[in-house]
């Protein structure tokens, strides 16, 4: 290994690579500052020579510049496929490279395979990405989560079966409906195949198990049905009924047994799973000592998978370089952080006046607001006590924290306002 | 270090100390196998005599047998407060111990002298357990997202006041009977004024923002408003708009200034972090990789943080242990698993049968499903095409799956059925 670089080669330049790729050197410097190690990619292959002019100065055509070349410490596989990525990943595991995938089908399929070939030649392999994109739940089970039994997950693992269920929940669209807006957004691929029928959830799901609950899943043992026999009919009535269909993941200990499937379930809709709309994949997890907990965010696309690429490229980084680990302390800057004054912050404000019910009132206050460039949005006034206090709430446009409190300050020195106002800020 | 163990030595045998000393015995072996390392409590320190009776075999009453013994390799902090628990973990440190802790305070005002001091003497600080329990947020922000620049944090890091604004807003309790239930239910300290004043979250805010940006950001700088001042009244009349009230910790990067702030705040009831009840903990992160996540769970309790806490135990101790780290691939089992087979599983169904709208066509459904063990628990009958087939859509109490299939088998063979029954489960 070079001094203190880490040299990257990656395998298939497709939106995933690019990333991955632009990220790296778009925050390197943080990366180094961070870990005090350098992270560089020296090549990048993919097989359509018209890739080469995105990133000319490394650009290699054949596989082999990366899997066999010694001056690469980490292979990113980002082929896809099984057969073809599996040749790659043996190459550079044989040739002593460590290795991070994105590819679930791979580590579903044959990664008993190849983690044991990995332990053979003493490298590593990370797949963060090959499960819920940007979302750590493969890190949360096997590190945050190591010292619990876990008993149960459930997953939203497929964002374009989530993408058409939702939109056949909020728009009364039929499946095909449904599926055609999610081809034009880019939410689904020609061939839905795997997508639909559940398949992918299944190869997601036996990564998840495995880790849980540490015996081997194998995806083709797990009864997986898909959804295209859900009916705009059957969303509406099961909402009557107060549920959500959903694509799941289940998988939950029963005792020595482990009871692991894939279909669309209903869910209440209190549960946090139902609230999880598009695109966006989530993980629910039970264990005996954290209890209920969930991760959600982005599930798929380039920079949500390059995100988790990232993290497993500087775990493994880390393990490489420092054959004495040091203390990571530095993390936590002693550096003073440049605060936004509050008087300086921009927002929309809930005001709650209690003024005297009086004719006049309420233009009083708004004039005032209004000289200070605060504009209303929405008022209620309860008249229920008159000649008596009473609330009015009032829900302002985005106005600075000076100005607000400024106005408000002449507005409790009228004598028809009779308490101090309360001031809520909205989130954004 | 003896031969492949990690020796911890805890100081403070509450809630969180007892839960950790437990589970370390408990799934010791399960750890093991995950980390080929043993890990071991050797010694418990209270200075409340009367929990000598807890684990009478390791008990002592004196910190000092643990922050000075040299057969401890991990201190695990769980005293709370600022100075006794800094003196303790100093001389840990100085004596070349790596700590655990779950002290938010301690990290967010003497974070940076701790730190510093751990560099000196090569050893390691783990606080994951510092902020929002068992929710491997610091792990997150860390490892998870390290490609990403994050540019905006939200979130709900007080159990305490999120259950007392819940409990005002879903039962329209006033804040005074809100506290008496929290307090009642052990969700409430006799003085909550560090939870009620939105003290704690600035603490916490403090730790995820300073990792998150790279600053350093003091407590004592943070703005902070706390819940005294919600009114019954402004839950309601803000519901009405279409918000919840929750006490939020906000932290964003604005240029080269970070926007930091704790205070109530109107969230639109469509967001994330809007379902967050009760106790329950949330953090919700924007990264320009991840785009949006959110990581919720158990923010409180004994068991939550005794998760994080392990989960920094063995972080460390593979850092100690491994100085050539090994291969992890071994978590990636490949001892197959027992399946539970789909016929045996019990569960809740939604049938939606397609049959001819005469009469004594539900009785007969309903009499096979009877035969077959399988009792209803709800049926819609859309009669909307006299004389046509019409579905009848039903849910049935709990049923096993073979018996399920085989009664919609008989069904579906009936002459007034027209389609095949559409099946879907309910998750539990």
């Amino acid at each position: 290994m070079k001094a203190n670089t880490i040299r990257i080669g990656v395998l298939g330049c497709g939106t995933v690579g690019s990333s991955v790729i632009r990220a790296i050197i778009g925050n390197g410097k943080t990366l180094k500052q961070k870990t005090r190690i350098e992270f560089s990619v020296i090549r990048v292959c993919d097989r359509d020579k018209k890739k080469a002019g995105l990133f000319p100065d490394i650009y290699t055509p054949l596989d082999t510049d990366i899997t066999d070349s010694p001056d690469i410490d980490i292979v990113v596989e980002l082929i896809g496929g099984v057969e073809h990525a599996f040749k790659a990943v043996k190459r550079a595991i044989k040739n002593g490279k460590s290795v991070v995938t994105a590819n679930k089908a791979l580590i579903s399929e044959r990664g008993v395979e190849l983690f044991r070939l990995a332990a053979e030649n003493g490298v590593h392999v990370g797949f963060e990405a090959s499960v819920a994109g940007a979302i750590p739940v493969i890190k949360a089970i096997r590190e945050s989560f190591i010292g619990n039994r876990l008993s149960k997950m459930m997953g939203i693992l497929n964002g374009t079966t989530n993408y058409i269920l939702t939109s056949m929940s909020l728009n009364s669209s039929t499946f095909s409906q449904a599926f055609l807006q999610a081809r034009k957004l880019g939410y689904a691929e020609a061939d839905a195949t795997l997508d639909i029928t559940g398949l992918d959830t299944a190869h997601k799901l036996s990564i998840l198990s495995t880790l849980a609950f540490g015996r081997h899943v194998y995806w083709k043992d797990i009864p997986v049905e898909g959804i295209e026999k859900i009916d705009a009919m059957d969303i509406a009535f099961t909402r009557e009924f107060g549920y959500r269909i959903k694509l799941l993941a289940v998988a939950q200990k029963t005792g020595r047994q482990v009871d692991i499937r894939v279909h669309p379930a209903l869910l209440p809709e209190t549960h946090p799973l139902s609230t999880v709309e598009g695109v966006y994949n989530a993980v629910y997890i039970e264990g005996d000592l954290a209890g209920k907990s969930l991760l959600y965010g982005e599930g798929a696309g380039g920079n949500a998978a390059g995100s988790a690429v990232i993290s497993d490229i500087v775990d493994i980084g880390k393990k490489l370089f420092h054959n004495n680990i040091p203390n990571e302390s530095s993390v936590y800057q002693d550096e003073k952080a440049v605060m936004v004054p509050m008087s300086e912050i921009f927002t929309r404000y809930y005001c709650r006046f209690t003024a005297l019910d009086k004719p006049g009132v309420l233009s009083r206050i708004a004039d005032i607001l209004g000289r200070n460039s605060i504009s209303i949005a929405s008022v209620i006034q309860k008249e229920e006590r008159p000649e008596k206090a009473v609330p009015i709430l009032m829900l302002t446009h985005r106005a600075k924290e000076e100005s607000l409190q400024k106005a408000v300050g002449a507005i409790d020195r009228l004598n028809v306002i009779k308490n101090p106002t309360v001031i809520i800020r909205l989130a954004e």
